[in-house]
């Protein structure tokens, strides 16, 4: 039987069972399994054991892995939750595919805005509402329910499959990057392919595959003038003021078209070339609908290319706050004696996070060296997550986009990321392969916000597509 | 009998009495008098109760004069503490002198970190520590100790008292200036002198009198980008970012030098004449004191005189904080979509207020025509307060620096603050009369702080201050 035989029969089988899969993201939408709240511990718990049912119902192996304990408020410390290895199948003569997804979800309640009970599955105009439905139960449901078809219509699973499903994803994946580095050489060594349907489409008709994600270095500006918080009528105009300082330094970072004014930021960002520039021409972005989502007026590029490009290829400069400073509402006359600064540069290939912290210690010193301040200065590399990138024309992107073309009758548009998903890049380097970013939901899931959502026809066609991806590698 | 026979008397009587005074004071502290703390209400009536027994026992008429209510969270109201207006002498022939104070106090918890419970006064080498002690309850008990030993020596009282004692003083005097208004032609038409116990010398040794205060404007500049906070990965780079224009504003206020920059502030700044100058040379002030108490290095300018300046005849400008931003401890990749930075600007004679927001307006709006950005920008004058200057020279001047030689055998040093006592004046505007600060607190007594406390031998000066000083104003 050919492909597009099965295809046919797999699609039909799919949408015959439509019913059948809402019930299944019912029930897992109804387990409230916020990894954040440290209290709801045991709901999460409850969300892996429900899923390890599941998977062995499917016949999938399951092995739970345990990460040790989390911290959590006054030294007290609690279980993190098992993450899930699977195994299904073990035919030498198969590709091995990893898949990744998580079962935990962002908080949510009634009263954040939410216009349903956000626990429970609601159906509206062919949406479905609820936390998780969109991120990441959903599109995880989705690769157990098309296990399930393959199995119901008695067709043998064209390659081996192995999960790795975890449950702290919404709160910084606690354990699993330590995990993964000791699967190396055990459960991972096998993997052909890895893929992760945990993002999103550039717009909300036409599927992409992303090859990219922006990595991040966040930095704290550290100012102190003095050892106790001051009074502005006794002190103002004779002290050296913490928040003058960091103030100034901060005003210097980026200009008001997004450009960062540290000298040399720019000198490791990879040259735009010809064959890249070619992939940004056929993608398509409503640049209207982006303002619109983001509630703003107009952006600092006007071009398509131009506004994609600062989203994924080049670096951004954010401020985000000061902490220490007056921050509430009404009028404080407070002198703050400690201030810092929070800023972040998202970064991109070849940006090296070393180079990147030098440059920034080095401008910071650069500026005090002109002011006459005494005042202690210091910035700190907080936190550093690299960049990931892909090559989109890899043999397990060309399968899956020959997948999302039997489907959705188009191509995928290839795009890029903004933010970072960390663990891309440790599957990356702990497996040594391909990773492939397969979004099924649409950008206005309004993932980690009130009333999240998954569209029954994404639900439907991401399985479609991932049931045809199967197919696809198992070609190469 | 003579000032110099009668003070002998008087300042022996006092003496003698010091463990009386002490007691009385102990009483007060131990009424937690809390006006921020709404639940605290009962205790602050409870203080304005006792006071109004005191004053009666002592013959003042006493008055309790209803100023309201004062709304607090959830919209609801409770009943501001009334105000006491006492009378104490009715003769047409002796000058009327008015008396403010305050019985509330700011709020106190051991957990603050004090080493003492702060509502039970207690003694530790000749200081009284206790909430309440030096800011208001020991000046004002002062005066009542005075008119009660003069009592008790049997000697007439040489001018009439007036009182005004209010309660909400640490939370905004609410009520208050619209009562001194309504009582402008009434209880405050015959009224000579307005004298004010509520302050601190400048160091810990020499007396003082103060005859001025800065004022202060109070700014909200506001920078909204859109219409909910964005994640810098998904948009840093692509849109104009509400902090990246709010810090560049900032920045454009006050340079490392306290300078402000902002255009013509200084034009309407009083010259600084050779009289005004010539009273800053004779003032006890030690400038490594002054780095020591505020906990820095080194102050801007290096003089005495120039540092007494800039607190008290300059204006300074101070960067408070930013609401709207990320301000907790940690990283949040938060683009903010609103953000309000907040700035004050201390002011001094002739500075107008009227001026110095057309001034500021002005300048946000300069910065904002060089730059290219889309978002909301407006900076409001969120609360602006006069600044207060009173002539040094003026008679009741005169007869308070004559009343501290013949305790302290020195004359006080002339000095300003730096901050506002907004109440200062409504009552000068009032009355139409002289108002004289006259502190008789330590410039470490801790008003607001953990530990407050206020020394047994400036008690007791204090008292022989005001007691000569009421004769020497009958003089006038």
């Amino acid at each position: 039987m050919s492909n597009n035989d099965f295809n046919t029969r797999l699609f039909k089988h799919l949408d015959d069972h439509q019913k059948d899969y809402i019930q299944r993201l019912s029930d897992a939408v109804s387990i409230p399994s916020v990894s954040a709240w440290p209290e709801h511990r045991h709901e999460v718990v409850r969300m892996v054991d429900w899923t390890k049912s599941l998977l062995e119902k499917l016949g999938v192996k399951v092995e739970l892995s345990d990460v040790g304990k989390q911290k959590i408020a006054d030294g007290k410390e609690i279980d993190l939750p098992n993450v899930i290895l699977g195994t299904y199948g073990n035919d030498k003569a198969k590709k091995t595919v990893l898949i990744y997804g998580h079962l935990d979800v962002q908080p949510a309640q009634v009263s954040d805005g939410w216009d349903t009970e956000p626990f429970v599955l609601t159906e509206k105009n062919g949406k479905l509402f609820g936390r998780g439905s969109t991120d990441d139960k959903g599109p995880v449901l989705s690769w157990l329910n098309v296990i399930e078809a393959y199995q119901q219509l008695n067709e043998p699973f064209p390659v081996n499959v192995k999960f790795c499903l975890e449950s702290m994803e919404e709160y910084g994946s606690e354990g699993l990057e330590d995990l993964l580095k000791s699967l190396k050489n055990t459960f991972l060594s096998d993997v052909d392919f890895v893929v992760i349907s945990d993002s999103y489409w550039l717009g909300k008709e036409k599927p992409c595959l992303q090859y990219g994600l922006r990595g991040i270095c966040y930095f704290f500006l550290d100012v102190e003038c003095s050892t106790k918080d001051l009074h502005s009528g006794c002190f103002g105009g004779t002290i050296h003021e913490a928040m003058t300082d960091l103030i100034a330094l901060m005003s210097t970072l980026v200009d008001d078209q997004g450009h960062i004014l540290i000298d040399g930021v720019y000198d490791e960002v990879a040259p735009l070339l010809p064959e890249e520039e070619q992939l940004y021409k056929p993608i398509t972005f409503d640049t209207k609908a982006y303002c619109s989502e983001a509630g703003v007026e107009k952006t600092i590029q006007k071009e398509k290319e131009q506004i994609l490009m600062h989203r994924w290829r080049y670096p951004s400069l954010s401020l985000h706050g000061i902490q220490g400073a007056f921050d509430g509402v009404g009028c404080k006359t407070v002198i703050p004696r400690h201030v810092i600064g929070k800023f972040s540069i998202r970064i991109v290939p070849n940006m090296k996070i070393a180079t990147l912290e030098k440059l920034v210690e080095k401008h910071i010193q650069n500026i005090m060296k002109e002011r006459k301040s005494p005042n202690k200065v210091s910035v700190k590399l907080e936190h550093g997550g690299d960049y990931w990138v892909a090559d989109p024309n890899n043999p397990q992107y060309i399968a899956a986009r020959k997948a999302t073309v039997a489907v959705h009758g188009i191509e995928p548009d290839l795009t890029r990321e903004g933010g970072s998903i960390p663990i891309t890049l440790t599957f990356q380097e702990q497996t040594g392969k391909n990773v492939l970013l397969l979004p099924i939901g649409a950008s206005d899931d309004g993932a980690h916000s009130q009333n999240e959502k998954f569209d029954i026809i994404n639900y439907m066609n991401g399985m479609k597509v991932m049931g045809a991806y199967f197919q696809e590698i198992a070609k190469l």
